[in-house]
């Protein structure tokens, strides 16, 4: 089962007055914290209604710039980082290249690669791994079609953290190939730990795709950033011209005010933190993962499961867990521990008892 | 000039501090109806800040289908009309393939033509004719790769409204061409007079995309729509799910209000009826134009007009217009007659003063 069709048939299913528990899917179920709904409403009272330059406000993109070493003309703010991916993308390929990522790997870019025509090469890792790529087999990937090395880290589906000196590694094989390293961070400010510091971008050897949704719970807001070389910068602001014209004036004015309230997605990655804990307590001995580093997911897995026809089995009992098929892993399942804890432990041990009878 | 570079130019100019009169871009100056902006603040306030389906919320889509006689899975909910037209337009065509469109024609429809690597075949009118398309000529212009015929009505840049006879008679020979009409409608809401009943869409002959950033001052809302056959509403879902993901919610919480709202269009309209009339009373006897008939624009022209340069010259002198070389007409502008009254009044006397000395 493909992620976004499951999810759209979860949707039909919501719209249809059923009730169903969300982990199927990568969002809080928290509302966005006060201090930013409040400078959102604060716009719209303002009148900041109008269109801005399709790059952004310039007054975002300054602070971004500040918190990222970069320059305001190496941001480009997108309708979530999703979408900073795609145009990041569609500027460096042409239909019938090719771009290399670890998996398993966020369904996303396969949806991303299909509407540009172009081919996602994954390199399989597995849980004995601790689902670390390996730099080799990446390595071996690349041909001359070659055209960008992505790694999303910390990793979505299995909410693992690269080391740095694997990130290295990594930045150096896409560089001696002539490709640059596209760092997907969507969940960098839900890392339980301090992670290592990412490559600078904008030298056109790296580029950064983050976003406001996961660690601002911002889903539904649609912002995010790419950080990268001016050149791919005003190829992607052509392209949002062409389709989007910009993010809602009002939507940047609140994702400013994110950036500027101290604490938020440190706040976020506690609270996943501790349902992650509870959730490891649930599921240790019926399923085989990697304790979570960061984020909200959990990638499960167990000998023999499989994992769509369990979804569906789950989604009849009203509780939505995502396909390890999705990600290329079929005895798998990406658990999003986005509930609050009452229905998280209920629709876990819901799921362990599913499994074993 | 191409107006998208010309647009950035502006906002740089502002964001370096200057005071530029906003005559260049399709937007009112005055905010978003109050009840309009209520309801996004209580759709904030009520946590509507989550994902919502692809193809946009159930509620907006069936109130959509209601008041243009289609069904709900015959709408997608877009960031804008120009999404619309992009996503429409990507799912009928592939590179090398052509659309053909009567002019002077939205720049718009370049980029997203250039963006997605097809021909825009434009087949010119004049003001003699009163910028009425000649059915003959096109289809003279359509092939056998032709895959759309778009006509934007009331039209931008001239704010004229077409003939229903003339309509049907352009419908009909799209669909002896095998192709669909697609009508950009962006203006509807706008119109000065009672205009015909639109083509029903959904059988596959004819799209339909809106937007709500005209009619309900929502601009920099990003909201808009398409209605479409529900294969081609599939096909640019799944664009969405690989680009967007999805509308904000609480966007499509106050676009829903504006349709429930009685009399907003029609205040919008009246509002800009009054400035044309001020616009048509001092630009006549220097320019050449139709009076306009919806919308904010007067596309004016005057023989030997270098509209480059003059734009160039009028932005030194703080005043915005568009260059009609953007349309394809480099002996007219396109002025928006969205500020407000005074304002409107210095800038076209500025204007005119300027263009006879």
């Amino acid at each position: 089962v493909k992620l976004y069709e499951f999810g759209e048939r979860v949707f039909q299913e919501t719209n249809r007055g059923r009730k169903i528990a969300k982990l199927w899917i990568g969002e809080s179920e928290e509302p966005t914290p006060a201090p930013i709904v409040e400078a959102g409403i604060q716009a719209l009272r303002e009148g900041k209604t109008k269109y801005t330059s399709a790059q952004g406000e310039l007054a975002l993109r300054q602070k971004l710039a500040q918190l990222n070493g970069v320059k305001p003309e190496q941001v480009f703010v997108t309708p979530g980082s999703k979408f900073a991916v795609f145009a990041a993308l569609r500027s460096l390929c042409k239909p019938g290249d090719n771009v290399v990522t670890p998996a398993p790997s966020w369904p996303g870019y396969d949806a991303i690669c299909g509407a540009l025509g172009i081919e996602l090469r994954t390199v399989r890792s597995t849980l004995e791994q601790r689902w670390r790529p390996e730099a080799d087999a990446v390595e071996a990937a690349m041909d001359d079609r070659t055209r960008a090395l992505i790694v999303c880290d910390p990793s979505n589906p299995t909410s693992t953290i690269l080391e740095p000196s694997r990130m290295n590694d990594l930045a150096g094989r896409a560089d001696r190939h002539g490709v640059p390293l596209l760092l997907d961070e969507a969940y960098r400010g839900l890392a339980f730990k301090e992670m290592g510091k990412p490559p600078r971008a904008g030298d056109g050897k790296v580029m950064r795709a983050l976003s406001f949704s996961k660690g601002y719970a911002m889903t539904g807001w649609r912002c995010g950033f790419l950080l990268a070389h001016e050149e791919v910068i005003q190829s992607c602001v052509k392209f949002a011209q062409a389709s989007i014209s910009c993010v809602p004036q009002f939507v940047q004015a609140a994702a400013l005010k994110a950036l500027e309230t101290p604490g938020i997605e440190r706040k976020q990655a506690r609270r996943f933190e501790e349902r992650a804990k509870i959730a490891v307590e649930i599921l240790r001995g019926t399923f085989d993962f990697v304790e979570p580093e960061a984020g909200f997911y959990l990638f499960a897995g167990r000998k023999g499961l499989d994992s769509d026809a369990l979804c569906l089995r789950l989604l009849e009992k009203g509780i939505g867990v995502a396909p390890g098929t999705a990600f290329g892993y079929p005895e798998f399942l990406r658990i999003s521990l986005t509930p609050e804890p009452v229905t998280l432990q209920e629709s876990l041990r819901a799921l362990v008892k599913e499994v074993k009878t």
